[in-house]
């Protein structure tokens, strides 16, 4: 049977209890230390393990948890595991999965080789920045969408109004307004002819009185959104969330939104938590867990 | 034609240069930055590449390093090589290269795996710390020793006691005494029958008028060479040397070698240098050179 193992920090290990109770399976805590020299160490205190759901999300600092990831597939490949899947809530590098100059990295290629060379088979992630970097993975990878699963557990209601921050994210805003019910359009940037001024608007639908939802895979500096908001709040919306599944840890981008008049935060529990009344973290857990056992890459044991 | 490519800091590009000059090669230094979100980005400033021999080492934070590594091969890869060479100085993870408790990873094998993943063909390294470790790698890949050449740099001369730390170490002090003209021995502990105070002292050869020279791979906390050295200079030893190729980056690793008598420590340009008057660090790089040409792995351009 498979036990789910996970690595240390609290994002790692919340996400790993959740889905073990989710999909009714035991949760092993990995060891963790650090050597004198910086170097990482990780240990799995099992004597064998036939199947292993390897948690582990790759948090800052991001080279370190990619690197105990590997570690704890080694580590369950050592004990015996004849299928190994590898769960990160949160994938990093995930931006840099193409070369935009020359000379560059595909850096996301890099972090699915090494995960498939170290012994997983499978590979599961959370939104992933651009679905078409899975292809990097040799073996079976799928990128979990949260976002209908989010926007039910948040209780945003029908008629939502449900921004993309560009063309190539509208799918995401599709996706929900298809959902829950309401619409979707995508922000442009617009330059008053008068003042010379930028604001960030829908494209096609005025926002005036409407409940907005600007919807985006990964919060970073914030700075899009921040402007979006304004633009939106001066348009006449009557409230602005952003929902993310991922909210990096960035300094000052929490407050950022906020000042710009966000009303709430709505992130997944993929990267360690940030406390504050106004951050909403939804657990997907049991969602990943749902999908997981449904494609069945995971068999759960219902009791 | 290669180029030799480095990573970002002194230490690698310190390396690459002497490497590049000793084999009559161009240098290219690689851009590098962290994003906001503490993400690494490498890029190697040219259109296209033939042949790279890409040289970056493994220093604090190692798995920084490593990532930046697999990253510049992707990259060299990306803009056309036929044939990548990563060269670390120094190899991380070295340590771990058993599973010496059930459910440990061999962390080195994970460190191998991924640069052959990345493309590169061949691995270059200095004095790795068990030679058997390199089968990790699928491709091609060399150890490079260095004490005989980092002892003649050093005017170390013939006579000299080279003493291993264990039986397991006890090659290269063998080498070391066969190459130089001396004795080797390694290093025992030892209770005095009258006091129980346990000193560190030679398995068979009297310390006692000796110049020693205490060979190892890596200089890491330094405690078992401070120990053996009070033993040595205890049993009448005239001067004790300190010599490896690896001098990590611990705190007060230097000085507890120094308080406890070392004349001088002499380490290889592995690493990021200690600037300390009793620190020689000799450069290896063209040994490296001479080696990787005579093994046919790069071809030498000489003016």
């Amino acid at each position: 049977m498979a036990i789910v193992v996970h690595g240390p920090g609290e994002a790692s290990r919340g996400f790993a209890s959740s889905l073990a109770r989710s999909l009714g399976l035991e949760l092993v805590a990995a060891e963790s230390k650090t050597f004198p020299d910086g170097e990482a160490y990780v240990r799995i205190p099992r004597d064998r393990v036939e199947e292993a759901l390897v948690v582990h999300t790759m948090a800052r600092p991001q080279d370190r948890s990619i690197m105990e990831l590997l570690m704890l597939v080694d580590a369950a490949r050592g004990l015996g595991a004849r299928r190994i899947v590898a769960l990160a809530p949160y994938t990093a590098y995930a931006r840099q999965d193409t070369r935009f100059l020359p000379g560059e990295p595909v850096s996301i290629s890099l972090v699915l080789k090494s995960i498939y060379a170290a012994g997983a088979s499978v590979y599961a992630t959370i939104e992933i920045h651009k679905e078409h970097s899975l292809r990097h993975f040799p073996g079976r990878a799928i990128s979990i969408r949260p976002f209908t699963y989010m926007a039910r557990e948040a209780g945003i209601g029908p008629g939502t109004l449900f921004l993309a921050p560009d063309l190539g994210a509208l799918p995401r805003a599709q996706e929900l307004a298809g959902e829950l019910g309401g619409d979707y359009d995508y922000l442009v940037k617009r330059r008053d002819r008068v003042t010379g001024e930028i604001s960030v608007v829908p494209k096609d639908i005025d926002a005036s009185g409407r409940v907005v939802v600007v919807v985006d895979d990964i919060i970073s500096t914030g700075g899009t959104a921040a402007r979006a908001t304004r633009s939106l709040l001066d348009a006449g919306a009557r409230r602005v969330l952003v929902m993310a599944a991922h909210l990096l840890d960035i300094e000052g981008n929490v407050e950022r939104l906020l000042d710009a008049g966000v009303e709430e935060i709505i992130v997944a529990n993929t990267l360690p938590g940030r406390s504050h009344p106004r951050v909403r973290i939804v657990d997907v857990a049991p969602l990943a867990g749902g999908v997981l056992a449904r494609e069945g890459i995971i068999t759960r044991t219902d009791t």
